[in-house]
């Protein structure tokens, strides 16, 4: 269902283990950043309604998580600060064609698979998790990942084939999985 | 209240009448890059919780603005489209200074700047439009322009003194009326 082209290996979860309080941290940035991508998206194709109308769900959902990742800061008396952000973005993002209508096709593609990884990290932990409070709230966040995966995905669509597009997800999941396979010394929610 | 140097000269209206649909468009594209603006902001200072708390609710609010204006559009059968931009907002981002703190009071308080002009115009468009769904609705968006306005100012004394930021929001404002009134030939809700 998420297109994945491999599970997060067991080392990003030591890695969890040894750094929760950053994780945290850089899960608030991930939900502020996806925000910022669905509204660059909505600016870059506003011709597009419904790409605009769910742009605009996501940006609203992403700064509702933004702020209960805040909250959970708080709580915890954790400082919420900037990071230096883990190349995980960064190299999916150079995957993206420059020549339209591929462009948006890999756009969409590439944060269909930043929010399935998302997706698939919350469910591991959740599971793996002993903090009840946080184990539930990874489990709330889950649904919305896995939504918003497939609205991107969909909107793929209005610009190619669905075999394109699929062609195209399955390419773009096998990148992001040598980078997720490589991992980063760095503790991040995509380390 | 809305701290603008000079109101908007009569050769707007006489624009608006000519090009009504360009001014609707042109208005979904100012919420759009209001929220784009709210979101860079909370982006630039994440450190500042109440930033991040308020630029939420007003990329939220300018979000569900934009989805209003395109329904208008919609409605009215007339295609949402890009619009080269007018220079009003790019003069006054050139009014920022570059270093901090100087440089997030300055952004703040042009995005406050910026607020209140829409604020005056809805007003004035809600006044002088004949069109009563129209009127009522440049009516609807007349007080969140200046609840915004307000936050923004409000947020720049987190960086400064009441009374710099009064001095350099009346500073401002005075640059922002110098643009205002050289006008622009270009239809646009700043022209």
């Amino acid at each position: 269902m998420l297109n994945l082209h491999c599970p997060s290996p067991s080392r990003w979860l030591e890695q969890v283990d040894a750094n929760l309080d950053v994780i945290l941290i850089d899960h608030a940035h991930c939900e502020r950043k996806a925000a910022g991508c669905a509204l660059k998206l909505l600016s870059a194709y506003v011709e597009n309604q419904s790409l605009c109308k769910e742009m605009t769900l996501i940006v609203n959902e992403e700064l509702e998580h933004f702020q209960l990742v805040l909250d959970l800061l708080n709580e915890r008396g954790i400082r919420f600060r900037r990071l230096k952000p883990g190349p995980y973005g960064k190299r999916l993002q150079q995957l993206v064609r420059g020549k339209e209508p591929q462009r948006v096709v890999d756009r969409l593609l590439v944060a269909s698979l930043i929010e399935a990884r998302s997706c698939e990290r919350f469910d591991l932990l959740r599971q793996h998790v002993q903090d009840p409070q946080l184990s539930e709230f990874y489990g709330s966040l889950f649904e919305s990942e896995a939504r918003h995966h497939s609205t991107y995905v969909r909107i793929a669509k209005d610009y190619a084939g669905d075999e394109e597009v699929q062609q195209r997800l399955s390419e773009l999941a096998v990148a992001e999985s040598e980078v997720i396979l490589a991992g980063h010394d760095q503790p991040r929610m995509h380390s």
